[in-house]
């Protein structure tokens, strides 16, 4: 059994979205040794930050919440895909290069994994892509970027998999991690009623992967 | 496969350490759908929240952060014990009862689990109980309660317990879950430097007991 960990640390000074100060994490220590008996802290971050979900309400007006995940669907089987060669984007004419099924949770590794700054030419989802993906019916699909998508105006990536109630994992870590079938664990915290919540995903090999839907 | 969620629901109304004004989590909406182009939100939370995770930093001056743990300790076997008819304190005599066995996860299921609202007089670990698991040398103990133990005032369980690096797991939720094994999925938030973090905790029943430590 081995345990691959797909996630960003959360810290004062980690990698936000576009480098924006108001998206980092604040930590703060309410008491510690010397003003009690424990030590307690307290952190203040947005729902996106680090490795996290996003559910429909993210991007739709109206739409759903967190809730609406079925546990199911963060603890099963999934397909990493390796597309380190791709410069720009990740297209339908890409995606048909893999196998991809229906039900699939897939997670596009590119060569995001290997830059830790914030790159504003990240490699993306684009839109022609997430249609294929919506057509073929996955159930969820994972980026090693803090967004599925850039320079999309009408955030039309999020929009074709979030109406379809397709699973978004964005901040992905997958440096370590090469093509292949792995079983997932990604069940954000339970935060009732938001559009996004963080979570702390797993890639595990080594057990039986047909226990696992 | 069966999935059974163990953790407790995040919102600003959630059952917080004795009911302190202050622990209740905040959500604050920057951004929706009549201002912006997406929604966004963010939480201000005690690490110490619902279902977490207490590293010896917490309770020990100079203690360890939440890095100390490998995420093999958070993916493995553990055992349900069931104490729902102990009124007030799990003793060293009560746990001698159960099959303790060195290297186990256990998960200790009281009468806590029926009640929502905070009761100050919930069941505990009391600090034989917690001698007697550091003797056998357990990996690590969850309860479903928001603290491991009440009315000592010198924390001796929790010390006990962190002094040797085991992991205290606290705000269970096991009312639907029966004695016996299963494999839990409690990785916390990857949250570097701090005391304690959330966890998304779950267990698992019906895939290879044995594919696991």
């Amino acid at each position: 059994m081995k345990i691959y960990d797909i996630s960003m640390d959360i810290h004062e000074d980690m990698t936000v979205y576009k480098n924006k100060e108001e998206k980092k994490p604040r930590i703060t220590v309410v008491q510690d040794h010397k003003t009690g008996s424990s030590y307690t802290s307290y952190i203040t971050m947005e729902m996106h930050t680090g490795t996290h979900i996003d559910a429909p309400l993210h991007m739709i007006d109206g739409g759903s919440t967190m809730e609406l995940y079925d546990l199911e669907k963060f603890v099963r089987k999934c397909k990493v895909f390796d597309f380190t060669n791709v410069e720009d984007k990740i297209t339908e004419e890409l995606l048909q290069q893999k196998n991809v099924e229906k039900d699939d949770f897939i997670l596009l590794k590119t060569r995001n994994s290997f830059v830790e700054d914030f790159d504003f030419q990240f490699v993306y989802l684009e839109k022609s892509g997430a249609a294929y993906l919506k057509d073929v019916g996955i159930a969820g699909v994972g980026i090693d970027a803090l967004g599925i998508e850039r320079d999309q105006a009408g955030h039309e990536t999020h929009k074709a998999l979030l109406n379809q109630g397709i699973i978004i994992m964005e901040g992905l870590r997958l440096k370590e991690v090469t093509e292949g079938e792995y079983i997932l664990f990604a069940a954000p915290l339970k935060i009732r009623n938001v559009e996004a919540a963080p979570t702390r995903a797993l890639l595990m090999e080594g057990i039986p992967i047909d226990s696992f839907k």
